[in-house]
């Protein structure tokens, strides 16, 4: 051990910038100088113990500062945070300081041990952790109160004094990850690592499911070509068609556990213990003991969450889908006259008006999404949740009915109420198709047109025609900075969530909706490659070690799926004249099957393991010799006695 | 630490008698000094470091020994075992020697602060990982080989030169907690906590369920006595009662996880950490290299047993089924034979003649289970299962699916087939009232009658008229290691499985099945109670944090019974009259609720909470602390750099 801390302060020479911060214009002197003070500030001292520099802009402004850190400062922060990394013999094992040399690619001098935004990473959970000692409040800002253990950086961003964080784009990795990803027209995978190296586990795991989800659809779309092909109408191989779909949606559910074991394994996320949850940026409440930690914080009764969430959340969101159902009727209305219509004057114009009403209507259902999200972010977190896991659940949730009940719920109308299966198919159809090409338009192609439009006035703004490459560090952090923020991976996941429904609810009346499932996914991949790469702030990395909740969501609509399709196949004419003699017969049938079917579901689900052989065997080991080791220590222990 | 291991060696003097080992007659001379040598080693040559003693009876037999161990020993044991006991300021924590003081009622003099039962416990672990060091076969037996990390106990075990290992009974205590437990007739609680001390938190668990499972049945039965007092008939009752039934049961079995989970928290398992899993001592094969622990033990291809699994068990399994349907069409045979007699001789002799055939088919039934429970059992560790736990769950597995078709497939075959309601609640009232009456007879009754009789006779022998806590040590010993072997909660569970399945599957054409299963549970509580104390050996504790298993089972037959009821109440004639017009409308509407019903399930399972809030609080809290600890390692190591 040759460097020592004092080292960390000097070492400026070799200063990487990795982290802007932005402070809102007019910013006390005062403020700036604490804030920096405590930045710098030894580990000893409560400080983060990061290098910080100000960035000296052409135009004078002062209120940005790059942050970085040393390597040392780094690896012991890869411990602080708990990452996992493989080791010489090819196993992960969670990074420690003194067991470093038996890391792979681990030197002294190799500063790529850990990635960028690994490093990012660090910097911003170091900066987050940074909290006060005994301020009270913030200098020069009396009404933004502190309390001992409170993170500064969350009080900044609540009060406005701090605009924004973010990481750095590093712009010749991302131009070869760009060239790797969608640079050229290739068959093949993504570069899933490079992405995960690049971006964090989060937003590759969305990348890895959205290429495994549309591999998993080709079977079901190679199968459906043929009906549209072959016009086939006979039910019977509509039968067969939401048989498979039903049985293989569960399996492809099922391996995506496993697939998903397999990455996070390898990006060592499987292996890496849970932070304590800290209360979300956006909690407030008086100040008092908290139970578990038994430290002072804000707190807030839980009852008066709970009312608020029965009283006026809950009585909200069924209002919300009243008015969507509502919304339907008119479109049902809409359509009855775009059928009279005509009817009474056929001519081409009026064979086309038969599709505006259900145009109308997915354009409305999109619009009619994106203001509820608004009422379901405020309302969500107007209910005080004190984690933002708490905050994400109950957020999503709420989203998910909404949007489930706004987009299927005329296709259940059409289905189980008017009985009309070509009605069914067109809305479905029409449904479909337009909400992908909305959704494509409005989150990649209208913020990449903004973007570059921005992008080419910056430039002349600078009279300069250097490419991306050659910008310099402040024009670059000056154009990052204005690009917008992602905002997770939420509204990617909804999307496919959407998706999912239209492809397995009615399944057996529209084999074709898998192949616009494939298409679309195909240039999801690449807007949203491109999104990610282009359009937005690079966002910070987030370990995760699978998809959550929408696993969940995603086997919940498989699910239902099996009800509605069973119903499907129950009503069709085909299947009706083989039981000629008793409805009830063909009624008690579809139930039984529905039931067996929903069986085989469950017993599949138990019975596949949710990870592979490989993995669990790998896991064990890791368990088993941890339990060794604390068996060796307590042996230890005794011997000395 | 004035003591020190030399003490432990020496301290003969308080020797405390725990545990018993009887080795097989004529056991060879070599064996048992090599074996007592070991056991008595220092832990840094290999040994367990316990006390062992000859016990010197009357009749000059010396395969008898008696394990104990010092005081310091034990509460060494304790932290290897990772017992969690209660600290001075009421929180839970996993017991080590260095933090001893800040425990409850610790005291260096104590000698109770860990129960008998724990003693014991430690013992049995200390005793199971004495392991082969360089031995290659036990000295005296060639045949008997080792190999090094072998639990020598196990091949004595599976030699047959160890013939059983079984923790003493403590008279006075047993006498006390007799008393308290079943010794008057009282209304009220079981002294749970006593009984987690004296037998251990398995057993503790089930009687812990079995009064909870009572009491929570007893709202179903005060609720079905009026049908029977009052002769009501009529259907809405049925459905009303029904419908109770079906989210009662949810409820109580969500609310079982709480109890259980304030339990075992209260026991201090639910945050005991899981001890590796070595080899179930019947596992056999070559000599191999274990991937997990890189040590040599057998091992055995898993190909072969999933052959095994699927060429051989599951037909078997499946002919058992078939033939327990043809000895059910027999039974029908018989009815109807009864049915017929008593129709052409009408008296009361061929009235009772009518309960004869399901009298009969019940004992069948109870035989039959009994039978295939052993084939079941050979079977399964035919299998060749490395662990335990994945024994049990084949096992369970198997007698499961067979004893639901064996006890039930005669009443839906009466419900679905026949459509005979009449029948159905005959035959339910008969096969459940018959196997109860079998079941506490030979459980309890027997068992504890032919115990009996021997003690009488062994007194006899011994020329003596004590009383149970007068006896001599030897005499003690003698007695119990004759006395059965408690084989595990297994039948016991299943029992209360099956009595749950009569009781809630057709609970809406029987509602009275609930206060015979109520009857029952309180005399089998006594019953149970009277084996455990009386009848069996003293079973070693076994730390455990749940009902395991059980929980699935008993939630997947409360779905089950959501759709029989439903089904039920479909047929009746009542519900059948309030659709006149179409039975599609009636057999629609069915399905609809059933769907509903389970929807409600599902959403209350995952709504319920299943731990309380504030052992909630508790676990966040002892992680956070455990977090806060590592951190602090962290912080103070990166401060020393």
């Amino acid at each position: 051990m040759v460097e020592s801390w004092s080292f960390l302060d000097t070492a400026e020479s070799n200063f990487r910038p990795l982290v802007v911060i932005e402070l809102a214009k007019g910013t006390k002197e005062e403020t700036i100088e604490w804030f920096t003070k405590r930045i710098v500030d030894k580990k000893a001292d409560g400080g983060a113990q990061l290098l910080i520099q100000p960035l000296v802009m052409e135009n004078g402004v002062e209120n940005i500062y790059l942050v970085g850190a040393s390597h040392l400062r780094l690896l012991l922060g890869a411990e602080t945070v708990g990452l996992v990394k493989e080791c010489n013999d090819n196993s992960m094992r969670t990074f420690t300081y003194s067991s470093r040399k038996t890391f792979k690619h681990f030197a002294d001098d190799n500063h790529n041990f850990l990635t960028m935004a690994e490093c990012q990473y660090i910097i911003k959970h170091e900066l987050e952790n940074l909290r006060a000692k005994n301020e009270k409040m913030i200098p020069g800002y009396p009404q933004a109160k502190l309390y001992p253990g409170k993170s500064i950086v969350r009080r900044l961003l609540t009060s406005g004094i701090l605009v924004q964080i973010f990481p750095l784009h590093d712009k010749e990795e991302l131009k070869k990850l760009s060239h790797s990803w969608y640079g050229r027209v290739k068959v093949g995978y993504q570069p899933l690592d490079d992405i995960r190296c690049y971006f964090g586990e989060t937003i590759a795991l969305y990348f890895g499911f959205l290429e495994y989800f549309t591999f998993a659809l080709i079977p079901m779309a190679v199968i459906g070509i043929p009906y549209y092909v072959f016009a086939w109408e006979d039910y019977d191989k509509y039968v067969m068609f939401a048989t498979f779909n039903l049985l293989w949606s569960t399996v492809i559910l099922e391996v995506w556990k496993r697939m998903c074991a397999i990455l996070t394994y390898r990006w060592g996320t499987l292996l890496m213990k849970r932070q304590f949850e800290e209360p979300r940026p956006g909690f407030h409440g008086v100040l008092g003991i908290n139970p578990v930690t038994g430290r002072e914080e804000p707190v807030y009764s839980s009852i008066k969450r709970q009312l608020r969430i029965y009283l006026v959340s809950l009585p909200f969101v069924c209002l919300c889908l009243y008015f969507s159902l509502y919304v339907m009727m008119i479109y049902f209305d809409l359509e009855q006259w775009a059928l009279d219509y005509h009817k009474e004057n056929e001519s081409n114009f009026s064979s086309l008006m038969l599709y505006v009403p259900s145009i109308i209507y997915a354009v409305v259902i999109e619009i009619m999404n994106r203001i509820y999200r608004y009422a379901a972010e405020f309302l969500t977190s107007w209910e005080n949740h004190r984690l933002e896991s708490s905050y994400q659940n109950h957020l999503i949730l709420k989203v998910l009915v909404f949007n489930f009940l706004n987009c299927f719920a005329s296709l259940f109308y059409i289905a189980f109420v008017l009985f009309d299966m070509k009605l069914l198919r067109q809305s479905l159809a029409t449904l479909l198709i337009t909400s992908q090409i909305l959704n494509q338009f409005a989150e990649s192609l209208l913020p990449y047109w903004l973007q570059k439009r921005y992008n080419r006035r910056m430039k002349k703004r600078m009279c300069s025609k250097k490419t991306d490459t050659d910008l310099s560090l402040a024009e670059q952090v000056n154009m990052e900075k204005e690009m917008g923020t992602y905002l997770g991976t939420f509204d990617d996941y909804l999307e496919l969530f959407l998706q999912f429904g239209y492809v397995s609810l009615f399944s057996c009346v529209y084999p074709l909706a898998a192949v616009f499932a494939v298409l679309n996914n195909i240039t999801e991949i690449y807007s949203d490659a491109l999104k990610m790469c282009r359009v937005y702030k690079r966002p910070f990395a987030e370990p995760t070690a699978s998809i959550g909740v929408w696993q969940l969501a995603f086997e919940t609509m498989s699910v239902i799926s099996v009800v509605t399709n069973c119903i499907l196949i129950g009503m069709s004419p085909e299947v009706d004249a083989l039981f000629p003699d008793s409805k009830m017969d063909l009624v008690l049938t579809v139930a039984l099957i529905e039931h067996l079917l929903l069986a085989i579901k469950f017993i599949m689900a138990f019975v596949i393991p949710d990870k592979p052989r490989d993995i669990q065997m790998k896991l064990a080991k890791l368990e088993f010799e941890s339990l060794e080791a604390l068996k060796q220590q307590v042996r230890a222990f005794q011997m000395q006695l």
